[in-house]
């Protein structure tokens, strides 16, 4: 196994029992039956896992002392993310039949459990950063702010998905909320995990957030439904903004291109910094499926 | 004024005040514009703000020392429940037209800024949290499991609504969930705020929950919609228990009135013990409206 293959394994052995430890809790005693089943189900198996990886990767690179820490704020991060892709499948936003290659929560257990269990997940990513942060608890109020901002109004996900709403919506401002936010609330997360300054980290998360949006976009344009594991061809339906298709798909991989190159360059000076940027490229690459990974420079 | 009237016009400063500071917050810079005025419309005007009273009221029993976290804890105590309210309604649960006398959130601002208001409460809560400790981040901790617990799952108010999605539901853990919860959150919190044990605080949260649940009850059975500013009759149409209903109007006002009496019995020992009594005795002659109060003792 090469060098880059074991982290690959021990980032998702500890994001897996992170998120396994918070479902556990979360399901204990009391849980109504069909929603503690429904929580498992919104959160494993898992897709990419990309932003709880992220936090990771820069804790790792800023020399994190508790990586307890590390594993909570990479879980919180990706319990918001979960719960977000339950509550935007809902039949009043994208009726998406299916989700990670299976059917979309409120599919398989109904649309009152698909509300029960976003709404579940947020309160879940709170609680988990206070457990991670037993033994470090003067680190939890950066934490639960980062993640609070990533999550909520006025700019984090669930703003940025109420663009949604408006008669208008600034394209900028639109994406920036509804992906950059979470990403950019990753890498700053991973960076207070491990007890460092979080503000010089908002870019690398911001960038990747908006280079992860055009891939998206590209992907829905350009792959199939088997390869991507949910319907393609979402955006033209839905009348969603579409950088391949208003652009074209030459110039949309282009811009990717540029995005994840001023990603890299962004990453602040830092003990691991070489490693970060191995990673970051390695991780940057399965943004596109295969058939399109090799137009990614 | 008398000494109760000028306690309860302070709560009432204070409570607001905490809540507005919130919405101004979460509605700041970037916020789409219907999102910031649905996130006002379902925290202002508030219903009686019962479970933010309760909180500042037991907050000021255990001698509070810094009122800025009570006041917090008060106010996220309150988001949380004003979130639970505009899921509540949402046409896949009760599909509630009227709120505390006006439309509900998704009549007057559609399904999808339900979701998204109900979610970024949420949030806010714990956002809410993290600024009311600023001056005792020791307390962060305590609060947020306080207000997680009470909140989601596996026993909070979440997981309360989530019984209504079981085939077969506990009675008691229904009610102590989806009512009890919050409630015992609140007299923790106001506990935990001032610096004191939260836990025997819990039976106090606990039955006047649950006499706020069976005062609910009775209201839905006795009440006309006027007087209520929601629709009554509502359990029956909804095929939910109802103590009223199934066991008769007066053995559920004797059943209202042992719950309040445990409730006052349960108050720890503390300085302001005595005040908080004479609080919850004036309280509690709220739970019903006034063709009814005269029946509790």
């Amino acid at each position: 196994m090469d060098a880059m293959k074991r982290i690959d394994k021990t980032l998702t052995t500890a994001i897996e029992q992170s998120l396994a430890a918070s479902v556990a809790q979360a399901s204990g005693s009391g849980c109504p039956t069909r929603l503690a089943a429904a929580l498992r189900y919104a959160v494993f198996p898992g897709g990419a896992r990309l932003r709880p990886r992220l936090t990771l990767s820069v804790a790792c690179a800023c020399s994190e002392d508790h990586p307890g820490i590390a594993d909570s704020a990479a879980a919180a991060i990706e319990l918001i993310h979960c719960g977000s892709l339950v509550h935007d499948d809902l039949p009043c936003f994208d009726d998406a039949p299916t989700r990670r290659g299976k059917a979309s929560l409120h599919s398989a257990f109904g649309e009152r459990l698909a509300v029960l269990v976003g709404d579940a997940l947020i309160v879940m990513a709170f609680e988990t950063l206070v457990r991670g942060c037993a033994s470090a608890p003067h680190r939890l109020a950066a934490l639960t702010t980062i993640v609070g901002r990533g999550a909520g109004t006025p700019a984090g996900i669930i703003a940025g998905q109420a663009w949604e709403c408006e008669p208008v919506a600034p394209l900028a401002e639109y994406h920036r909320a509804k992906t950059g936010a979470l990403f950019a609330a990753a890498t700053m997360a991973g960076a207070a995990a491990a007890g460092a300054e979080p503000g010089p980290w908002r870019m690398l998360g911001e960038r990747l957030g908006e280079a992860y949006q055009v891939a998206d976009d590209i992907r829905d344009v350009a792959s199939n439904e088997a390869e991507l594991g949910k319907p393609v061809g979402r955006d033209a339906i839905l009348g969603r903004p579409n950088v391949a298709r208003e652009r074209g798909l030459d110039e949309a991989i282009v811009y990717l291109n540029k995005l994840i190159a001023e990603a890299i360059e962004s990453i602040p000076e830092c003990s691991g910094a070489a490693g970060l940027r191995a990673v970051i490229e390695r991780q940057t690459q399965s943004f596109l499926p295969a058939s399109l990974a090799n137009r990614v420079a």
